[in-house]
């Protein structure tokens, strides 16, 4: 008997100055089927998607073929490859059991054969320099029932990608010391405002921002010490006001960046996290920054950070703080759900928006219930 | 009986967009007379300076009173402090004998009762932040009599501050392994030359840029596989034609950051020593790098390098290799002698030029003889 078995496909190639678009960048297919009893399982699984995330980082894998990234692009035709949550329908692989439920990156789809093929970048025939990441090689692991002490949800979110970047960069990469400063950019986002709590647990006073005055309320509401709205209140005459900073955790790159050097301590720690403001600007039309000469004038420290590097160091560490953390209610944590894979592109679209809406947390799109 | 002691004493606070101009900034005064046999030392030691070395790091404490930076400025009125090489004619310290030879930071003048009070930055009365390092803390330590295996002068260059700042830079912060590519700007410089020949030692792959052709010709010499003038040759464009970069040692700024980010792999190590681009440039008027955003996108790993924080883990296997290197021949080093403490003022303000002139070596004072 044949299920639908609808995708969101990844049609075009998304230029330096533009947003993918739903319809045209991203199309929701509704017509692919599936036969979830006869479907062969190749010694894999079959798995049943509950939840999709958007993140940002995907627009990296929409970028033009000549467009040098650390990832591969996503393959044209063939469905987006995002964080996941599933449960496993059926299985032939030795230690995955029907109703386990796994996190991880896959198809945008509603049923998929796993480890999945289609669309699976190859680094080898795509011409990729050899140090290129493979974003996908992670494949799904399992997480364990949270038994009602939080949802499911929090898989894709504080307890998944986000909170996982946000805990280990700042241990791996923050040196972080009770007492000194931290200024966070898109603070009300998801990283920022996980990284804005973190830092308030390790005694840091917290300066964070962000595009609206709801979310400057949000950021105060998790504990940032001083919250500002950048559209209203320059970063860099806040920053100097209430500044200096011993760490910076940077979400949206460009002019911020600026103004944390220039209000940066000597021998600052800069976690390079995210370029927001500057996912859909041209090369030529970014912000040029003046006083990089000061990233050796004050001997900063500045790392890009990808958290699969730091997960087989931190990740120990991070679950056994972390969802302690939740079930005591001592993390603040939001989503934004949407109903129905169809919705995925939209929400994408908007998350990648400079300043975003005003909705206030994770993006979560509800493929199917159990 | 009096001596001439005569001096380079710090004047006047050199503006962002100007060179340290002799006789203005920097006055040679020959009046100041000491008395060698009487003079009190107060428990320490009388020195007889025999060389001293202008370093691009001065211009940083020449600065005006209102621009924040790592160190302290000097003190109007009183001698220029740096690197040099003195020997001692008396003492009342335990340790210090008659006849040795001491290198470390010191007035600019022909005698000095050590430790030196006169013009010694006052950390605490100078209001300023506490992160501010105190660069004469070192003061000065004996170095052991080369014997005929080296002249002395090596201590100012190649055995002290610049060769320790190449090879702690690059133990530390390199992560350099055997086939990558290594980036070095102003590569004829006294830092670049023996980062260029410990980038050889160590199987790295080397380009290098300066600003002349006797210079191209000089890092060639040294073994730099790749060498280029940037004033005819731009920095992007070669390096695109012959990266990218797993390496890039900085000692220019601007927009060579710009190329070295856009030509550099994923995980490649910036090491930001210098900012000879841009010493005498206003804020204002300082390229604006565009990509920063790739720090995040390629993973970059960015240190500005003081040599200070390096020396105590490293200076030990530095002693060890370096003198040993430069006995058996296997280091170039040049250096540009010139007679009398009357021409350092203008020993430093061409050093400081961007792209300085045709001389290749470090500049060496001498003072006095033995």
């Amino acid at each position: 008997m044949l299920t639908p078995n609808p995708r969101i496909v990844f049609a075009k190639r998304v230029p330096a100055d533009s947003l993918p678009i739903p319809g045209e960048h991203l199309i929701h297919d509704p017509t692919p089927t599936i036969d979830l009893d006869a479907v062969p399982l190749r010694g894999g699984y079959l798995t049943k998607t509950l939840m999709i995330a958007p993140e940002p980082f995907l627009r990296e894998r929409m970028r033009e073929r000549h467009v040098d990234s650390y990832s591969m692009h996503f393959v044209l035709g063939a469905p987006v490859v995002g964080f996941a949550l599933v449960v496993v329908l059926r299985s032939e692989k030795e230690g995955i059991n029907v109703g386990d439920h796994l996190y991880g990156m896959t198809h945008w789809e509603a049923y998929t054969v796993q480890p999945y093929i289609e669309g699976r970048a190859d680094l080898k025939s795509g011409n990729y320099p050899d140090w290129t990441i493979d974003l996908e090689a992670g494949g799904m692991s399992a997480v364990p029932d949270p038994k009602g002490a939080y949802p499911w949800s929090l898989y894709l979110g504080i307890l998944g990608g986000p909170g996982l970047t946000a805990y280990c960069g700042l241990e791996a990469y923050g040196d972080a010391k009770a007492g000194e400063t931290i200024y966070v950019s898109s603070g009300a986002g998801t990283v920022g405002s996980v990284v804005i709590q973190l830092a308030k647990h390790r005694g840091l006073r917290v300066i964070a921002s962000a595009g609206s005055d709801a979310k400057v309320e949000y950021m105060r509401s998790l504990g940032a010490d001083v919250a500002f709205n950048y559209k209203t209140h320059p970063v860099s005459k806040t920053l100097k006001e209430h500044g200096p900073l011993d760490i910076y955790w940077d979400n949206v790159g460009g002019e911020s960046v600026e103004a944390a050097i220039e209000n940066a301590r000597t021998r600052a720690r800069f976690i390079m996290c995210g370029t927001l403001s500057e996912y859909n600007t041209p090369p030529d039309e970014c912000y040029g920054v003046k006083n990089t000469g000061k990233i050796f004038k004050k001997l900063l420290q500045i790392r890009g950070l990808f958290v699969g590097d730091l997960i087989p160091t931190y990740a120990g560490k991070f679950y056994a703080e972390m969802p302690q953390l939740m079930a005591q209610g001592k993390m603040v944590w939001k989503e934004v759900v949407s109903e129905g894979l169809e919705s995925a592109p939209e929400a994408l679209r908007a998350l990648l928006q400079s300043g975003g809406g005003d909705d206030l947390g994770k993006p979560i799109i509800v493929v199917a219930k159990e």
